[in-house]
């Protein structure tokens, strides 16, 4: 029966072009944080698409979003599509939402017909961790892994916690976010796979079977903040020239790995002004592999030669551990169904790793898991040239559909 | 007579904790820039001092002030006492508003008295450079260095032009603006030394001879951003790591100088996510000595270093000079005075150089300028923690009273 079932592309693509519309920096890509502005307008328009289709919404404390298919009944196992619509400042379109809309192209194509498995697609709330520093944050709720104390731990820029953001849930709601994962029949997400691998090897499609894990660690080097002409260099303690000394130390240590990456994305001196000496110097710095032991032996490195920098050059440094993630194995028996489908439709592709983590990366320690790739032109994510081609993004909805149409029963 | 005229030190102390309140940061220094609120607020405190001892004030169209004393004669030349009041962002407490309270003990001291010149506290506008990066912005508009176009170039971080913060002002204010170099008998600054020096010698007194001359550049490095996961080492072009290799690469040059400085004070990463690779950095860098060429020949230096590690890296790199000022000598016959005035009052002093540079730098090309210092505790100066003895404060006001009484005759 699959092979009747076909996804509309022309409206996946319309939904995309609509939402990508819901930014907070039109003309310089996409931000929309959870909990903003931008993302209630981008969950609306997707409600109202997913009402039409007949869909029982239903949003948890955290603002997870599960939309139930007309046809699922309560006795039925789950088989679930998800990824998220929040974004990084100035990201791209496609990042998240590419993966809910290809969901929302399921359900349509689905919707009329008989199936085996209850058919979900769910929205996880705050992926980026944009607006608190720690990514995954819905997922690691409704997995059990953040509880109650985190929604005091966890605090925006303006240091508003999610408690407050989320107003205060009761423990009766916050307990019904997490899942029963006996329910769970399997997870699919479908996403870009914001790499350059896909696109070198002209390859349409990916299948996810590792997922790199990750360390972030917070550096706050303290030195002593000076006036920038009357000091001589040799009385100064710069903080700001021990984190550059620290950020090349890091590079230069792990650049020659060929799989492990590290990177320090943001930082901050204090009191950034030109004519003072940095008193401060804050950044953050995280170390991504497939293998845990190479992130700690990596990690353990790095910190050690940040602490005899500081300490040659006379200042303090603190470093914070401030989330982490393992790397793990998505489901072989969903590698295999999907490796078989691709080749009877004849799509060129591959078994890759994924660099970047997801929600499914939560999911997966706890049901069946599969992660679809499509192609990143340039490999660029997380920026506003974020682009992937049509027909890439038609033809990965396409293979979503396929296998959960396979999952489910559908007839 | 200069024996009988006393600086009333209770006061000047008293005046300086009333103007450390205003501050846009409580807690964590004095931030108080040029036009904002804290700026009018300590005006108006030393506005109603001076019209208590019947001073007449007038405010030109850059905010710059002149507090004439009431015996002042439109016929004779004018000796000015000058500084500041605005402040680095979580700066000191002294520095600039010791200069002007220590002028306002001055008026203070000889109100009373004849003076066969005129005797006038001035309080240049916009001396560090917090709202448009460009210091001594009042005083380079008083000596026709800054003249009408700077009004637009002068920007401040959120985009407002110094023209539209005066309120666009007329062309003859703009004018009146300048001074008649030929009515300017002297010009004298007292200030904190803002380095190590004078306390390192246990000296209560400095006497500068040289200021040093500095360039300001503006860096903006543009690589490719992406994601932080998904992007191998080998195919990254990270903006803040090039930074980060600049900043060492011009503190390594210039460290073993001893006298010339290095100084980056600013850093910026775009789009500042610890998950995606930085596509921009801009940072300033500033280089000061008391010999303009060694300036210049490590500008070119540095610059050249830089275009080489960013050609390496296969990133961009934009460099803007945003200001400079020449090194310069104060006037020899004041230094001679000074020298003199210390030696009968058996003050231990030293001549020397100011590494910080000063509205005094600007007034010295046009006339006859004389700079006294105070130690720092610390050499610590441009944050929270700056700080002068009482008894230096005092000692060196009374000695700003001795010069001013020697130059204006007074009896």
């Amino acid at each position: 029966m699959a092979q009747l079932m076909k996804i509309d592309g022309k409206r996946l693509l319309q939904d995309l072009l609509v939402l990508r519309d819901f930014t907070d920096t039109p003309g310089s890509g996409v931000t929309r944080f959870s909990y903003g502005t931008q993302d209630k307008k981008a969950r609306e328009y997707l409600f109202e698409q997913a009402k039409a289709l007949g869909c029982r919404i239903e949003t948890d404390a955290l603002k997870n979003v599960r939309i139930h298919m007309p046809q699922n009944k309560p006795e039925c196992k789950r088989v679930v599509i998800g990824s998220h619509v929040d974004t990084v400042r100035n990201g791209g379109w496609l990042d998240g939402i590419y993966g809910v809309t290809g969901g929302l192209a399921v359900l349509r194509a689905l919707k009329d017909c008989q199936l085996n498995r209850n058919l979900e697609l769910v929205i996880f709330a705050e992926e980026e961790g944009s607006n608190f520093g720690s990514t995954m944050t819905g997922s690691k709720f409704i997995t059990g892994s953040y509880g109650d104390p985190d929604l005091d731990k966890l605090k925006n820029d303006q240091d508003i916690s999610l408690r407050t953001i989320l107003g205060d849930p009761s423990p009766a709601d916050l307990e019904a976010v997490r899942w029963d994962f006996a329910q769970i029949e399997a997870m699919l997400e479908l996403h870009i796979e914001q790499g350059p691998v896909l696109e070198r090897k002209g390859l349409p499609l990916g299948i996810v079977e590792a997922i790199f894990g990750m360390q972030v660690i917070e550096v706050e080097i303290k030195g002593v903040g000076n006036h920038a002409g009357a000091t001589p260099m040799v009385d100064r303690k710069d903080a700001l020239c021990a984190a550059a000394q620290c950020i090349l130390a890091a590079e230069d240590m792990v650049r020659p790995d060929g799989i492990s990456v590290v990177t320090v994305g943001r930082i901050h001196a204090e009191p950034d002004c030109s004519n003072v000496i940095p008193e401060k110097a804050r950044f953050t710095l995280e170390v991504r592999d497939r293998d845990n032991k190479k992130i700690q032996t990596y990690m353990d490195r790095i910190t050690a030669a940040f602490k005899e920098i500081c300490s040659q050059r006379g200042v303090d440094c603190q470093i914070t551990r401030t989330s982490s993630s393992k790397p793990l194995s998505l489901d072989t028996g969903l590698i295999e169904t999907m490796k078989g489908l691709a080749e009877k439709k004849r799509i060129p592709h591959q078994v890759m790793d994924s660099g970047a983590v997801h929600d499914a990366c939560m999911i997966a320690n706890h049901a069946r898991t599969g992660m679809i790739f499509v192609p990143s032109i340039g490999g660029r994510s997380h920026v506003p040239e974020e682009d992937t081609k049509k027909e890439d993004l038609i033809l990965g909805a396409q293979f979503l559909l396929d296998l959960a149409s396979d999952l489910t029963g559908a007839k």
